[in-house]
């Protein structure tokens, strides 16, 4: 893959935001002249064995509700061979069994592409037992399951994937109708994780455009209704810390993005539709640090954030006015009630709400549920707890389905047993 | 890229159409278990090496009009590094010179990415005086400039790419929306080619769906309105020979192809639309043999089409309904007037098309223009008149543009001199 070179950053604290690079070409061949030249024409390429090596350490967690099994099957096509597949599904299970349907198209695919993959569903009561076993009760719900939402399914995928004892993390959500949009999502995250170079390291992805009806005819919009919103916010946030105004994030609510797992361990996940915005909120409160400039230097880069600018459209299913602006309103509670947005922030989102008719006049902005790091659970009690509990827990080997010895994907012995 | 096994496959004569193949991965990896294992799995993997072979000699002809410059640079991003382009144009030129904006795109694309490509535009005088000098009248209209038409502008193409010296030729339309799409296309005619190991041999592709608007919402048809019609007739083209009914051919409407250039020097192409299908209906004629079982064990599968369904939505333009009815009726007309179409099919079609109302009764079908070989150019006179005389004839040096000692894509001393 080649992109275009990123010039310009933002730093706060340890937390290096570097200005959107586009993909120049999804595929940039195998032998190329290094160096100077290759700097100097403004883009830089990442060969195929640095791929390959980020992506054998690869998770791809694909939370999935209630898709059709053409567009999960179309997703899986998309998700380079050595990544391992995190399934994460919310999907109902009546009238009609859906999970069935879904962990079925998934063994199908690794049967015939000799390839591993685990799957697992967010309501299923031996999760939510594994879950309270392992230290993280907050994630259950009143009706003793798992909460529904977006960030929880993440952090299930995060946690499995951690068992899995590889390096990186990637998600791909399941309602894409573009298979090579998801081919080219983990080639960014590759690409990205390899030039950031640093132990804690997050790569996200902006899309290029997304198609959409209007008036009939399809019109190709380069920008996201409420991420408009998200990243005008988080600019801000980060402005009237340094005085200066800012246009650098652009992925605020990012649904695509990766990170090394050594970062994802320390992360403090939100639920719901926070969860995007809430993780540049989170990677500013632990690695923000104080803003001295002695500080900086010793801190500095040593939280890379890549923004890459994808050239696929991204083309989903319309989820309608009312998710979006959720997605919006619960952006601005994260930073809103984040300890280190400044008061003056705090106050215009307030203003911007009540002007939206979101939030009533002297109300505050709810409180989003922010959980604890995934690093913080016992990894081994979480894998005996679906082990022994989790009906719908399922691990596809690759290497059985090919007739060779096998393999699953998580295998008890080498659960990292590192907390953070 | 790992397609799915094919199983079976129809002949005539030399011709060998296999069924159609599925991608069920578009990155299979590095490292494969090959052999027994993977055979029984019924899909089969082609390696990264042997991809790269095939693209480092392929060159990728982008037929375009009219197209923006997002659009292009799309395309341009999704076509595999290793890969020629040869961009043949026939925009307007005023009141704007749309081809210069073309040549300006795809010039700026090279420099950036260090890569080499070839423009030309269609009506260009000098193009047409140096097809007339290599020894190609016919491609020549009253108005003394090449043809319009899309056959022809892929004959233009095919011409550039014999004069590259290179061994493989893919045809990829500039009408895509899909930056991955374009990738796959690439991906599938190098996996297509390798595994189809004859000096000819050609890979058609069917894409898997195709997104339309109908009644203000997207609906993914899987079949295209004027290919439905167009296989129908070239498997009943096959059927009256063999006796039995067929669905072999998907591919007759196939703008997406590929082929080796031994085998596309020696194919006659004809105008307009009618390009795709008259393929194969020349590869019958040329290829078709006696169909006596001694010899079709002697030519056995030494002409092998592949076909494969690729992963993404085909995502363009909608050119309406008029240029729909148009290719279908040119497909036919060619069908009727092969000479090894046999006379109850022929029948047939004049009654279709008085039934659809595109044939007066007692009419018979227009004929389609239809070309002399490539392969009988003189491809040294016909460089000297694009050189001498072609004012829209750019090359664009990949190693000049990253600073290194030039080696423009074609070279006069290198250029094949061998007639079919």
């Amino acid at each position: 893959m080649r992109l275009a070179d990123s010039f310009r950053s933002e730093r706060f604290g340890a937390v290096r935001i570097h200005e959107l690079q586009r993909v120049i070409e999804l595929d940039s061949g195998a032998v190329h002249d290094t160096g100077q030249a290759s700097l100097s024409a403004g883009s830089r390429v990442v060969p195929p064995d640095a791929m390959r090596a980020v992506e054998s350490q690869m998770v791809i967690v694909v939370p999935c509700m209630n898709e059709t099994r053409s567009v999960i099957e179309g997703v899986l096509s998309g998700i380079p061979h050595d990544c391992l597949i995190v399934l994460v599904s919310n999907s109902d299970r009546l009238p009609v069994d859906r999970y069935e349907i879904e962990a079925q198209t998934l063994e199908q695919f690794c049967r015939l592409a000799g390839r591993s993959a685990i799957s697992i569903h967010q309501k299923d009561p031996g999760l939510a037992a594994a879950f309270k076993a392992a230290g993280m009760e907050e994630l259950i719900g009143d009706d003793g399951l798992i909460r529904n939402g977006k960030g929880e399914a993440m952090l299930v995928g995060m946690a499995v994937a951690a068992m899995s004892g590889r390096r990186y993390l990637g998600y791909v959500d399941a309602d894409n109708y573009v298979p090579g949009a998801v081919n080219e999502y983990c080639k960014a995250y590759a690409a990205g994780l390899h030039l950031a170079d640093s132990p804690y390291s997050m790569v996200r992805i902006s899309w290029h455009s997304k198609p959409k009806l209007r008036d009939g005819r399809l019109f190709f919009s380069r920008k996201g209704r409420s991420s408009q919103i998200t990243n005008e916010w988080l600019n801000r946030f980060l402005a009237e810390y340094s005085g200066f105004g800012t246009e650098v994030i652009a992925t605020g609510n990012a649904g695509e993005h990766a990170m090394s797992l050594d970062l994802g361990l320390r992360l403090r996940l939100a639920g719901g539709f926070a969860v995007e915005p809430y993780e540049y909120m989170d990677l500013f409160e632990q690695f923000g640090g104080v803003l001295e400039s002695s500080d900086r230097d010793v801190m500095a880069g040593s939280v890379p954030i890549l923004q890459i600018e994808t050239r696929n459209p991204h083309f989903h299913d319309n989820k309608g006015e009312e998710h979006v602006q959720g997605m919006r309103m619960q952006a601005l509670n994260v930073i809103y009630h984040s300890p280190v947005t400044l008061p003056s922030v705090r106050k215009a989102i307030v203003d911007f709400m009540v002007a939206q008719g979101a939030l009533e006049p002297g109300q505050e902005p709810p409180k989003e549920r922010v959980y604890p790091p995934v690093g913080s659970l016992d990894l081994e009690l979480l894998y005996d707890g679906l082990d022994a509990e989790a009906l719908t827990f399922r691990q596809f080997d690759g290497r059985a389905s090919a007739g060779l010895p096998p393999s699953p994907p998580i295998a008890r012995a080498s659960i990292p047993r590192q907390k953070v």
